[in-house]
């Protein structure tokens, strides 16, 4: 089946197209097609139809999109500009965790100033992917979204914090990782650090753990979800992203947005995800078809089944 | 309803009865009753009818027992020898993971040789406390217990390698926290690390992850489940050997084991545990009971709920 099949409501993704340059222990200065928008778009284009609002270089090679048009990734509002593509080198210790960035060339990023026509104004679902706020809250201020998620990451909490409190008063959902998280509230424990962002302005608030899995915290629920058990570990890169377009993609799918879908929406990142790290680039990702994610939501499922109890 | 209007297996543990002086960011050098016989059968009392094989010195007052009697756990194998009883200081950084250890006088402990009766060694489930792994195997030995399950730590894993090996290869699970079961493998995943303990013997592998909750691989099935989202940490000491009991005594109140037994004993545990955390030495699982255990069930529960995926 394909996600053409379903009547889908319209998702906007608005974020980076990159060329990466990445180190881990099997690879040295590895070069691959990178980007938010990119690891987004291709999570939620087996979901729904997302656009993309992205600006790329002349040295970009447009073909490299192709995989994304095929699985119904609209990239007409991904324009090219003079100059060269946003470029960011990394590298991951031997335990593949938190990367950390050696250079990050923002070229035609520098610029960026995504603009929405009137039908992306209107989406019902809007991602800002991390970007610097300021760019962030341009973008919710012209959308009528129904639903809008973000994310952001500590160079943001650390030095933008007056903007990034703009865009989470605007927001319905916040991603990012738990340090992020701890470092956004002050407090020490993902429960505390969960309530004291929600009083910041998201109602739903979700937190990647990496190999721990990810938390959610909507309203007054809590749901907790484990990592995919792969132990094919390549590169990290681009797990974020994919797992918020997995969330994204599932919750344009169903159109509406409750804590059953949100907790689906979790449970395909996480599956989507896993595809993601298996493999360098978009090369794991690539992979994903609806098939292999039903079999990976199935066993996250089955990892995390509990019977009632009945002392 | 209490465990004696249920029909419940026999339940053996060998440990430690402690005194304890515990420092954590908001109490200096708290005295308190410790020891791993003590939690496991505190939290194992609750659901069936364990009987204790320990050791107190002289200096013990008993009566800090009668909570575990009024549990229903069996202490009439827990003697008194000459000497002081076993004390164990330690203390917690402000994150209240790890303890360090500051001092341990084994006193009485040094010289306990664990004898069981006849109707001990017959018993249905055996649960091997944190202890040098040469008792362990002794202990084992004697039995022929259905089901045989034991802790171990790295300090063992360091110093006791072979004759830890040997107790691996008669039990038939092993429960350890994340770091132990890497160091126990050399290897680097819990995927990985869980596949490679199960190679030495114990078909039911239950790693402890502290806030990340509790992972267990029994034969090929792979179970997650979180920590309890309490925010009320006071100290930890205790929280694995009542996770243990909560475990065990799960599957002696349903006199047998397979992957959904194994998965309520684990939830079980966490909600115990999480009683444990909540107070000083045994203080917050004394405050544990069969209502509140339902309701903390209930809570992990719905925190890991996952709904069918029909894309």
């Amino acid at each position: 089946m394909s996600a053409s099949d379903e009547h889908v409501s319209s998702l906007v993704v608005v974020g980076s197209i990159a060329l990466d340059t990445v180190s881990t222990p099997d690879a040295f200065e590895r070069k691959g097609l990178g980007g938010s928008a990119t690891y987004f778009s291709a999570a939620s284009g087996l979901l729904c139809h997302p656009q993309v609002i992205a600006v790329l270089g002349e040295d970009f090679d447009r073909s490299q999109l192709n995989f994304l048009v095929e699985r119904g990734v609209d990239l007409s509002s991904v324009t090219t500009h003079n100059g060269k593509t946003f470029q960011w080198q990394g590298t991951y210790g031997n335990d593949l965790g938190e990367a950390t960035t050696l250079r990050t060339d923002l070229n035609v990023f520098a610029d960026f100033k995504p603009s929405l026509n009137e039908t992306q104004k209107a989406c019902d679902f809007l991602f800002l992917a991390n970007i610097i706020p300021s760019l962030q809250l341009e973008v919710v201020e012209q959308s009528h979204a129904k639903f809008v998620a973000a994310d952001t990451m500590n160079l943001w909490i650390n030095t933008e914090r007056p903007t990034l409190l703009k865009v989470l008063a605007k927001i319905d959902l916040l991603v990012l990782n738990e340090a992020e998280a701890n470092l956004l509230s002050g407090k020490k424990n993902i429960i505390d650090s969960a309530h004291a962002i929600q009083k910041m302005g998201p109602r739903t608030i979700v937190i990647k753990r990496g190999v721990y899995g990810a938390f959610m915290l909507h309203e007054d629920h809590i749901f907790s979800c484990p990592a995919f058990p792969t132990t094919h570990v390549v590169d990290p890169t681009g797990c974020g992203d994919t797992f918020a377009g997995g969330l994204m993609g599932t919750l344009a799918r169903h159109g509406k947005v409750n804590d059953a879908i949100l907790r689906e929406g979790i449970v395909v990142g996480t599956a989507l995800a896993s595809h993601t790290i298996e493999g360098y680039s978009l090369d794991g990702l690539k992979k994903a078809t609806s098939e292999t994610l039903r079999a990976r939501y199935a066993a996250l499922e089955a990892m995390t089944r509990v019977g009632a109890f009945d002392m």
